[in-house]
């Protein structure tokens, strides 16, 4: 029997939609992969943490850590953990197009790739693991600053100056990537699409009209592609600009 | 009546600890401060927040937030957050020059402080908060690679990138000082060092010989005033290298 050979290991940042679902692949397929999930008291956190059990299980992932901050609901400011901010429809701007009608929506959560972050880089440090993964895309940064990629070249050179050898990578494999891309490369890699979960306000069907069920309605239509998911009748590709 | 100047919001990282009182002492002489503490499972951990609130109650701290992860106890690898690994005393060379006899010492807590800042910048957001404010001492930096210039420069790149405006300052008052400095500063700006805690291994009692204790000890020595918080009779003075 042959050793297997050396491989790498990486913490995968796995929220359970479709951008972390492919980017899990991705981690499973290279390095020997776990995945940490973050319940931050946003409204689909429940739905969120099956969706990303599920795809974990279905990924060749080592181990799932759940992690919980009460952070975002104690200070406040966000739609999706401060329930008397409603999470509104996408604009019909945003729908045809893809663009936010102002510069930072409602649901901007401050800072928060940085506390996701964080805590995988304290596990990839106790893991002896050299990688980082994140599903950021540039695309969506006009609306969410922590998207860029001068913002993970910012936390890159955190990593250098701030942990014991310096040397984990923050991997970003989808930053450079539309929607449509991101869908057809999951189709590639085999990630498990049919089990994730995208939308902003539901738990029980994907309403089809909040900016997240938009963009992902989007990207399978643009790919070609049926998205495995439901959705509740009111919503659908037709609420999507009519792609 | 006159109307009260334009104050800047701040918010301070609080551990309890006397280089966060200080720290807190001026963030709230020069602006209007909310603190922030973290409970993250450390030994010591309802200690320090017994001595943090005690800190704020004594300064002008507009509101107190504490927060508790548990991320450091699910990871593992620090002995501050893991009872299996015992906090060590102080080795005689650093209680005679405060060298750190191995690099990274045990109580390093994987890429803590990006953690506290994250946090910190979140609520700094919500707040329309321009500082951060955060303790943060060079001299530790040999062991603790969080402490070092570099690394709050890094920080400040990531917020520049990564907020909603890209302007909120990272303020590090005591990075450039040594112990006996900022126990004088500290004087100076009345800061409340008789109910702060630094004892890494106690709650009753300061130990007065792990690394934390014997480092206090030497800086109020040095400073030529007696640290006002009593010791366990075996600790003390006495353990702290003859000084």
């Amino acid at each position: 029997m042959e050793t297997p050979a050396y491989r790498e290991r990486s913490v995968v940042c796995l929220s359970g939609g479709m951008d972390s679902c492919v980017t899990a692949a991705l981690a499973a397929r290279d390095t020997e992969a776990y995945a940490i999930h973050f319940g931050y008291g946003q409204r689909t956190e429940h739905r969120e943490l099956q969706a990303a059990r599920a795809v974990a299980s279905r990924l060749d992932i080592r181990e799932f850590l759940h992690l919980h901050t009460d952070v975002f609901r104690r200070i406040g400011g966000s739609a999706l953990t401060d329930s008397s901010i409603e999470v509104p429809d996408a604009s019909p701007e945003f729908r045809e197009r893809g663009i936010l009608d102002q510069h930072v929506p409602v649901t901007y959560v401050p800072f928060r790739n940085a506390h996701f972050l964080s805590a995988a880089v304290s596990w990839a440090e106790v893991l002896g693991a050299s990688r980082v993964y994140i599903g950021a895309v540039e695309q969506d940064s006009s609306g969410y600053p922590d998207c860029r990629p001068a913002y993970y070249e910012a936390f890159q050179q955190l990593i250098r100056t701030g942990t014991r050898d310096g040397n984990i990578q923050i991997v970003t494999p989808l930053i450079a990537l539309n929607k449509a891309q991101i869908v057809r490369l999951g189709l590639e890699c085999n990630a498990p699409l049919d089990v994730t979960w995208s939308c902003y306000r539901e738990e029980q069907q994907a309403c089809g009209a909040c900016e997240s069920c938009v963009l992902r309605l989007r990207a399978f239509a643009a790919a070609g592609v049926e998205d495995p998911i439901p959705y509740a009748a009111t919503g659908g590709t037709s609420k999507a600009g009519g792609i």
